[in-house]
């Protein structure tokens, strides 16, 4: 047992969990994911491959994965309760992450057509319902009419179609799968941290899921790609870059998109995206955004060393996130909702794991209040 | 920094949090709550007095508690999509702690004449809204009418009302009372440290809320006095405790009221609970099952300390807390929602003292899969 007097109110350091699902090496700048380098698997495996390979440890053959895929289409469709609660949030225009928050709650009623039998199948019907969740409210915050899923598209096409009505380049679906897959585990993050916690006092996916959303939506949590790309439309032409970078500098704001917590080189993502976005900017015939937020990070890193010297601040991996969703035509707005149609296959991964162990997860506090107080009557206080 | 290669699943003797608000000595059998021995607060403030002691870390004096009852009572009522959500999950008998969990989910939702503009506001309508959830759910699963919160009642009084839709009488609205108060907080337990995750990230109360039910749901949890009374029914009269106890420990059954995994003597809030419990039995005239119950736990903690000599297996807050509940004609389903209507009053305080550090809880996961696995394309595998 470790000195209970001495509090790690962060629990830095602390080695909570065994995993075989990602491997995060911040020195050497190398991400496993299921034994995999990311920048191996990323571009070449389609997300339901991912899904697969993270909850059984091995890529499907051919008749497994279309049995996967079919199982993952039947599941789409979401109680109606759950679009009914959409309605209402869209009503009060809620923020997408608490509206996520609050359909996947509700994701232990049925669906039509499905009956969730076993941890697996609420699995499945919990990942495939992600995309359209987020897809209805978007469209119901804007008063669209709604579109169902299309059995006939894969997951991250089908995502695009239901936000947007029109089936999807396919150089943009795999620009989105490039993006699931490279973002879908990341060791113990503070989200996954979260589902395991609840899941470990046995409690059940969907309340572990739900808690591992309400962790993601903070801004601490780092997996919000938000305003990465805020400072490259701000510089807006190469010819600004140097100027506006210096500017910045000299009055101390940090500069979005750049270091990370646990990176001390170039985060091992930012590659797999970098290249993902070239691609689809390519196929979409116009490099002018690319090119700029290329040149950009060249010379944020250029200026970061000279400016903050043995600090080594590298591109991160929200700046080619924001440039890759930016290229799908995703608003700001829906960049961590897309990041948990991701990781939500990372928390399920992970309390499959933890599940296995039958432990419960309870560190202690230590008090430091006042002790034997004395009971004052109300009409003496 | 501590060793990084030590895994410790169970976070065991780590101490996450410094706390003002409640202390567990389970050598000495010890529980203060905000500095008051639980004996000393627990029997006399009223429910509305522990809550703001808890979170202002003071008595409130007469104006005060009149003007935070008011708040109180002003917040009941529930957005209309959370009652329409729990319509839904009546429908298909969901458990209550899961309805408990959806309908919290959505208290980011407004309601009306309620405008909730800050902290302190959304946690105060969090904490008047969980009675009124799980009444109102519980009168849907049974197709009863919906009986609306009474303004004259206070928290404890009100809850008992809308139940059953009659005035309690005030013995049973004392018993209550010092139950709430005799569990409203107990350290880390996993609940309150799942709330502590979520809210450090940056994220809101609701969401810390949430992700707290869905863990306190878990049977490991230990917050949960269901069978606690089980054995006590199953024995029925005095004269078979002996015959009864014998036969369960000779088989190697587990005496669910007994043991616990902090306290290593007598839970100090067992007592509390007797001593609440006895008094409403009392005042109902009907002394049976208490002195039943009481004859039982004598022989139980007697014969356990005969069959596991050094064990010291010691009556746990379960038991009693299952004593009294019945006493107030609660079913044993909504023993935990009702711990929720306390506890949700801890994890909100602990919320409070997590949010003022502003740092997030990340623990690591060490690595144990495979590395460099070679891709393989799906017709060759």
């Amino acid at each position: 047992m470790l000195n209970t007097t001495e509090v790690n109110p962060g629990l830095e350091g602390v080695v909570a969990a065994d995993t075989r699902l990602s491997s995060v090496d911040g020195q050497h700048g190398e991400l496993l994911i299921a034994g995999f380098p990311v920048e191996t698997l990323a571009p070449k495996a389609s997300f339901e491959e991912t899904v697969y390979l993270l909850w059984h440890d091995t890529l499907p053959d051919i008749d497994r994965l279309a049995a996967f895929r079919h199982e993952l289409q039947a599941a789409r469709a979401l109680p109606p309760a759950t679009l009914e609660l959409l309605h209402a949030a869209a009503m009060e225009s809620i923020p997408p992450m608490d509206a996520l928050r609050m359909a996947a709650g509700t994701l232990s009623l049925p669906a039509p057509g499905l009956v969730v039998s076993d941890a697996q199948a609420t699995a499945n019907a919990v990942v495939a319902r992600f995309p359209t969740i987020i897809a209805a409210y978007w469209r119901l915050l804007h008063g669209d009419p709604l579109v169902d899923p299309d059995p006939q598209l894969d997951h991250a096409a089908n995502f695009l179609y239901m936000l947007t009505g029109e089936i999807p380049h396919p150089e943009r679906t795999r620009g989105l799968e490039t993006y699931l897959n490279t973002v879908v585990d990341h060791g113990l993050n503070a989200s996954t941290f979260t589902a395991r916690v609840i899941i470990a006092t046995g409690s059940d996916l969907v309340s572990a899921i739900t808690g591992a959303i309400g962790a993601l939506k903070g801004p601490l949590h780092g997996g919000a790609p938000g305003p990465a790309l805020d400072m490259v439309f701000e510089i807006g032409e190469v010819a600004s870059i140097d100027r506006v970078l210096r500017q910045k500098l000299a009055t101390g704001e940090r500069l979005m998109g750049f270091g990370h917590r646990v990176y001390r080189v170039r985060d091992p993502r930012a590659d797999v995206l970098a290249v993902a976005a070239e691609h689809m900017y390519q196929a979409a015939g116009d490099m002018q955004l690319y090119t700029l937020a290329k040149a950009v990070e060249e010379r944020a890193v250029a200026l970061l060393a000279e400016h903050k010297p043995g600090r080594n601040l590298q591109t991160n991996v929200e700046f080619y996130t924001a440039l890759l969703l930016h290229g799908l035509d995703l608003p700001t707005e829906l960049f961590t909702p897309t990041f948990a149609i991701s990781r939500v296959v990372g928390w399920i991964a992970h309390c499959f794991e933890q599940q296995a162990l039958h432990r419960i997860i309870r560190p202690q506090s230590i008090y430091h209040g006042p002790r034997d107080r004395q009971w004052v009557p109300l009409t003496e206080r």
